[in-house]
């Protein structure tokens, strides 16, 4: 692979950039991580998705490609023989792509309300965040990972969040561990592998980015 | 393809359903088409898409599959031989995705906006809708199609659009052909296919359909 130049640009606590890693740590991909300052956008970072100038965006031999779920496929695609991350069954794929689809639907959303609101507001956002994860839980079911034996595309797309989970309890004073306590064990589970491990901030790191965010907004 | 047992259930002015229509008329399968009464969905719609319970649901040999751009990707997959939708390159691949992904993002939305709301709100909806209609211009270029030479995945998932086009116009009193004349001549084309042209439904009954709804929300 001496020929393949990898870079990807990403934000730190971007839990859409910790699936890019995880998928390329899982493949043993080099690549050179540019870390972006998101109120100072790079020059490469506008040219190479003009359209969204969000991170991440993978850049494969120039080339780039943006949308984390898009790039975890494509990462798949162009590695296939080491740790394959979606089924090769048609059907297993479109479920695969469905939860993929369903956590990037939800779970960030009904994060980000869970610490930036109060009162009923709040309560609302961890009643449905709650209710997301059961319904995740529930298609986890007594599998290993969401990838059965080993660990899978939606494993990759959910398990950043994780990191996230500290400051939302933190923030909504409630525990998902009481609530999911079989979605933590999976998450745990997660947390053993490198490829995840490596590619997760600590939750403490995460929850003072948030504290630090809510003061830059103005959210008490 | 005997033993085949293909249902779509689906609403007659869904962009999204018409996207899967087209698809199946593409691969040229024939398919049970259930239309839905949304204010009071079938037994069979809760049943086979517990999550979202929305239409389209694509049910094959029992097992559905949710979400349009799912089931577009999927029934590419398992029925490969015939008009192919999505590139065989994974890098055009992700490119497709990409393109996919933003018409669901902005398209439906931001068309939305523009016979929902008035006066400024208006007028910046049609400014993004606009912006957003000449970014897939731009990737259009000079090629028949999305797909190049032939109707391909982006093609299926934005042309649906076509039909709303008119009631967007009337509501909004703007020409999108006078802003993006190279998207409309691509509509154009695309409908010259008997794969789409069967799959939309009247220009004129979209734009009835969008005065009953204006009347149901009791929007001027």
């Amino acid at each position: 692979m001496g020929d393949e130049d990898v870079v990807l640009l990403d934000f730190w606590p971007s839990p859409f950039g910790m699936r890019v890693r995880i998928a390329l740590a899982e493949k043993e991909i080099k690549y050179e991580y540019k870390e972006e300052d998101l109120r100072n956008k790079s020059d490469l970072l506008l040219k190479m998705n003009p359209i969204h100038k969000k991170i991440p965006v993978l850049i494969y031999n120039g080339k780039p490609v943006c949308e984390s779920l898009i790039q975890v496929q494509y990462i798949d695609e162009i590695w296939p023989h080491k740790s394959p991350l979606l089924p090769t069954d048609p059907y297993q794929r479109a479920i695969a792509r469905f939860w993929g689809d369903f956590v990037d639907k939800k779970i960030y959303d009904l994060g980000r309300k869970v610490w930036t609101t109060k009162g009923e507001e709040q309560e609302a956002a961890k009643k449905e965040f709650i209710e997301c994860l059961k319904l995740l839980e529930g298609e986890l079911g007594n599998k290993a990972y969401f990838g059965g034996e080993n660990l899978g595309y939606v494993d990759a797309v959910l398990v950043p969040f994780y990191s996230w989970f500290y400051a939302y309890e933190k923030c909504g004073n409630f525990s998902i561990e009481r609530e999911c306590p079989k979605l933590i064990a999976w998450a745990k589970r997660c947390m053993e592998k490198d490829s995840v491990s490596k590619s997760l901030p600590d939750q403490d790191k995460i929850y003072d980015f948030v504290l630090h965010l809510k003061k830059v907004f103005g959210i008490e």
